[in-house]
């Protein structure tokens, strides 16, 4: 089978290579489809080196069926269309004893800390697995993971219908929160200076506007009745953006952390004090997310046609990694299918 | 009688003249103690002029007794003792609308953005006077207004008995806030680099810390087992500080922003994102707070004695500024009486 890796040096090596069977309690996935993040993109520029184990096969937003069981496992058919929740928590340390088992002090996060779903054949803990329905195409399933984020994101702003929210960033995760909020009843409007993604955005029935030629600030009390924003997400990573957070935020509003800041960033706390403001960090998905990821894909609340805007295969892996540094593109997949059934043919699993 | 009011360059100037009856709605106080506080400090530095109209009659912190109704007022008998809740709300704006009338976005703060207690006689607007029980002495009470600030403080971090809090700053809300945490059944760590200020926060029999000296963070991994503080105060308004809250907050922890910070601080959003922390400003009070600081005071629970370092008559107010800008004293308070009783002896009132 056809697996992708990040081997250094901004590239992603293509290789075949048998495949190994499923080991005791996991189960071995016939990846359909693999979703390419901002996060791989930082691991390809070499951001994330002292993370990674290199050769990285990297991947974690996927979609695919069962192929195989390992010893003891039970519950699945091969067959089984399913997405991989790609958290592995010790269960013992603080963060798990109160109940925070996906932001576990020691959490392995799959694809990135130990081999993701760029390969044909994947072999996983059975832990990890959640179920997709048999209507849900798998080409829109590789969107779960970042679905998931967007619940949890807007799960963890405590949104609820009738709210305000206000959008820094209209990349996928952008834009995802922003159709999640909205199907939770909230208006919603998204910042963004860049005009493709603007476009993009606005395709999806949102309101979009540019925070550099426009005053956001003023346009946000003009909609809100001079009382700001209930809810702000910060999805953009912009300092720029950390400070018009707080200034777009109503007296007690919520402004939740969504995306990395690798440095400290100027925050206006004058602000955070005056209003009583709520900052609130929101760090992957619990398994709840991830399953109402699934029904908002297969109800057609999420509209996985216009969020994927193109899909490669596995051996044009590098192809799909430049169109997403482009800037061009929403979501690019890529389709380990074909491969999975050539190493398929070649007699593994 | 004698009032005290800054008139710019750094000046508080004493003048005798005659006091005005209460309006209708008004009580007149004749003021017992009125403290001196760190925004007092900051207005005599010409921090605020832009807010201050001249001469400012400043204070905020104060105990008396009703010394004279305006038309229309009930519920009060000339002799009873009571301080003051120095907030005056539109009731009209978004967060008064929404219940959070004490960051009303008008608020007026009596004693800042309108005449305050550092006279012998106050008029002020019935509605803000708060009822001392008989058996608090009026010196006591003058530091009802900073306790309800530590106990709005703590109610805003959510803190439970049995919880860990970390304290950065050793000043009078530092101090007061770690008692009142205290007597919640929460376990404190203050955290002052300053060595006056930890022993007067180590006489309180509260653990303090010189986070300069000390790693303050391998302190609280061991205190914690390695979880983090429940619970974290930024009352020091340093930029060290911020940065160190981030990294002594457990996963999901609540860090309180008490401190005026004038400018946008570095923080470490990555350690919000990641432990997906909580990060709530606090700021003010509500009467709840109001009237369990009166008890809180009344019951023992705040050693008055041990907070209140030194008085001075109000003819000697600029000492008290002095004194407090030394850093030699924890709280200052101005005695008014004396010139109070004087006023009156001129027929005022």
């Amino acid at each position: 089978m056809l697996s992708a890796a990040y081997v250094g040096d901004r590239t992603m090596q293509v290789t075949d290579h048998d495949t190994s069977p499923p080991a005791p309690g996991q189960v071995q996935v016939a990846v359909a489809f693999t979703g390419i993040c901002g996060t791989d993109l930082h691991i390809l520029h070499g951001s994330m080196d002292k993370r990674v184990t290199m050769p990285a096969t990297i991947g974690h937003e996927m979609s695919g069926t069962v192929a195989a069981l390992g010893e003891g496992v039970t519950g699945w058919r091969v067959g089984d269309p399913v997405t991989v929740m790609p958290l592995e928590w010790d269960g013992t340390c603080p963060a798990c004893q109160a109940g925070n088992e996906h932001i576990c002090q020691n959490l392995v996060f799959v694809g990135i800390d130990s081999p993701g779903s760029l390969q044909g054949r994947w072999n996983v803990a059975a832990d990890l697995l959640v179920a997709l329905p048999d209507g849900l195409p798998l080409r829109d399933a590789a969107l779960v993971e970042p679905v998931a984020v967007a619940v949890h994101d807007v799960r963890r702003a405590g949104l609820v219908a009738g709210q305000r929210a206000v959008i820094f960033g209209g990349g996928p995760i952008g834009a995802l929160i922003a159709l999640v909020a909205r199907h939770e009843g909230a208006d919603v409007l998204l910042a963004e200076p860049d005009a493709n993604r603007r476009r993009t955005v606005e395709d999806l029935g949102i309101r979009a506007i540019d925070p550099v030629a426009e005053d956001l600030e003023a346009a946000v009390e003009t909609w809100t009745g001079g009382a700001g924003a209930d809810v702000v997400f910060e999805v953009s990573g912009a300092p720029a953006a950390v400070l018009a957070a707080t200034q777009v935020a109503k007296v007690r509003g919520t402004l939740v952390i969504v995306a990395i800041h690798p440095d400290p960033r100027p925050v206006n706390l004058q602000r955070v004090f005056w209003r009583e403001l709520h900052v609130v960090g929101a760090r992957v998905y619990q398994r709840t997310d991830f399953e109402r990821a699934v029904e908002l894909l297969a109800d057609g609340v999420i509209p996985a046609d216009r969020i994927i805007t193109k899909v490669v295969g596995i051996g044009e892996v590098a192809d799909a990694f430049a169109s997403l540094e482009s800037g061009q593109e929403m979501k690019v997949l890529v389709d380990c299918q074909a491969e999975a059934a050539a190493a398929g043919s070649e007699g593994v699993a």
